[in-house]
């Protein structure tokens, strides 16, 4: 793979940007990777792992000379960056960025920047429910997606090589539109992130079952519920701070049929609930044809140790 | 391991008593297991797999002469078959079963039984989304655990046999109050599978997003939901009916406490989700370091091929 950009400024050093720079370094993709982080800690601990070729104090710094920027922090936190970096961009570079939420992103960074780079914001959809510099890795993007949502000027070259960065790091590239991106997310990790949260909040207010009871007994399902809800807090507080309209439709749709089959359940009409949990069979079918997830019983976890 | 039953008859083939029957021989538990099932088809596919001595057309067959009798049937079957070997049961026989409910069991299998053998309930917590004779193997068990939920008056022999034959697949045995086990597995099993069936069900109806976008963005937690899903639903229609209380009960906590996040959403109560997303994360931990499920990120699923 040839180099694509000469230098990378990653903006940000969590699980997400880590892991591109492992990627982009195997794949030779970047001249040069420079990091920042917010927090002195994180900067030492990407020193120390060395997946940056330097880690520099500030944003500023970082996007100094770049041709590619990567916002790779919280939404909470864009547009205060954007605003200080919009000033010292290198002139025809292209600003990205990797949050869950786009519509949000687009309003509090796109203001800041000057006209003469591209903004082109993108989403891997990829993560772990482990956080921080030392949570990355390679493979990360390996047969994922990665959802690219230029605006309608965009400057076609500019996404084409972003496209070809992401290929380049193993990921499928797809571009959409930007609301369209966030009520997909709401269904398929938003949404789903807010009811495994519930749902582990709930066994462990419980009085009558103890919290011993419930780790002990996890395996029975509870425990995919739990690995969703140790995702990073921040992160999850900003997308649905930030994709509120969605989510909250989705939820709504969610409770109402919730509702239908707890009634099902309180009236005793078990055909109701045959039909619809051999309806819901189908749609994993199609999740692993489609190469999305394992086959394998309980995700490959038997007879490893665990 | 030293055989602990001498004949084991097996009233029902799918995935848990397949995956027994793989467990018995491992360990020669068993001198001869015996294997039935409703449906001639399965018979016919534990006959080609050979995972029984001997399989036989009726359940009235299967159980004479054993001195276990194991029903891994749906809950809903466990009154008639109860009834149907309830005469042909060897005296000083030990009955168990499976059942992921156990007060709907004590009540339908309990009252057919005759004096001469002893009723010990019990239930692993051990299963995949996968279901069928198929689907059996011999590891299902190791490191799970398996409840049993002996009477007050239940012989303590047969108590310490059922034990040391279920440790000797692998699993670790714990004894409960039948009721405690009902609520205890509505909170870790029942109410978490009929959230992740309607996450599932709501993601397939709208019409707004597309089957295929669902199924291509699923990595992004969804697919997660996928998985508990697709498991076996007649199962899973009979586990709702019986374990009606505690489940009804445990979705109301959760409904309450989901409403509360959705009313911080609606709010931009930045501070509550933070709060409520940072507590979930200890049980994870919990979990973990009580060898429950694995560390590795995604399940471990990154770097396999999916």
């Amino acid at each position: 793979m040839a180099q694509i950009y000469e230098r990378v400024a990653l903006i940000g050093l969590g699980l997400i940007a880590s892991s591109m720079a492992h990627a982009m370094r195997r794949a030779g993709l970047a001249g040069e990777i420079v990091g920042t982080a917010r927090s002195a800690e994180t900067r030492d601990i990407a020193r120390e792992l060395g997946f940056c070729d330097r880690v520099v104090e500030t944003a500023t710094e970082a996007v100094e000379g770049a041709d590619l920027v990567v916002l790779a922090i919280p939404i909470g936190a864009m547009d205060a960056v954007a605003r200080e970096i919009g000033p010292h961009l290198a002139k025809g570079a292209t600003v990205t960025d990797v949050g869950s939420v786009k519509r949000a992103v687009v309003e509090a960074v796109g203001p800041h920047l000057p006209d003469n780079v591209e903004f082109i914001p993108g989403h891997p959809l990829a993560g772990t429910e482990h956080s921080g510099p030392r949570s990355g890795f390679a493979e990360l993007f390996e047969n994922r997606f990665t959802i690219l949502v230029p605006s309608g000027n965009a400057d076609m070259d500019a996404v084409t090589r972003l496209t070809q960065f992401w290929e380049g790091m193993g990921a499928k590239v797809e571009t959409m539109d930007v609301d369209h991106h966030d009520l997909v997310l709401a269904v398929t990790s938003h949404t789903p992130h807010l009811i495994a949260y519930t749902m582990v909040g709930v066994a462990d207010d419980l009085r009558r079952v103890t919290d011993s009871e419930v780790i002990k007994y996890s395996a029975a399902g509870f425990r995919d519920f739990t690995r969703i809800a140790a995702s990073d807090p921040t992160m999850w507080r900003d997308v649905f701070l930030n994709n509120k309209e969605a989510t909250l439709e989705i939820l709504g749709r969610f409770t109402e049929e919730l509702f239908a089959l707890q009634r099902a359940i309180r009236t005793g009409d078990g055909d109701h609930l045959f039909d619809y949990f051999t309806h819901t069979r189908a749609i994993r079918r199609g999740i692993i044809e489609a190469g999305q997830d394992t086959d394998a019983p309980d995700f490959g976890r038997i007879g490893k140790k665990t």
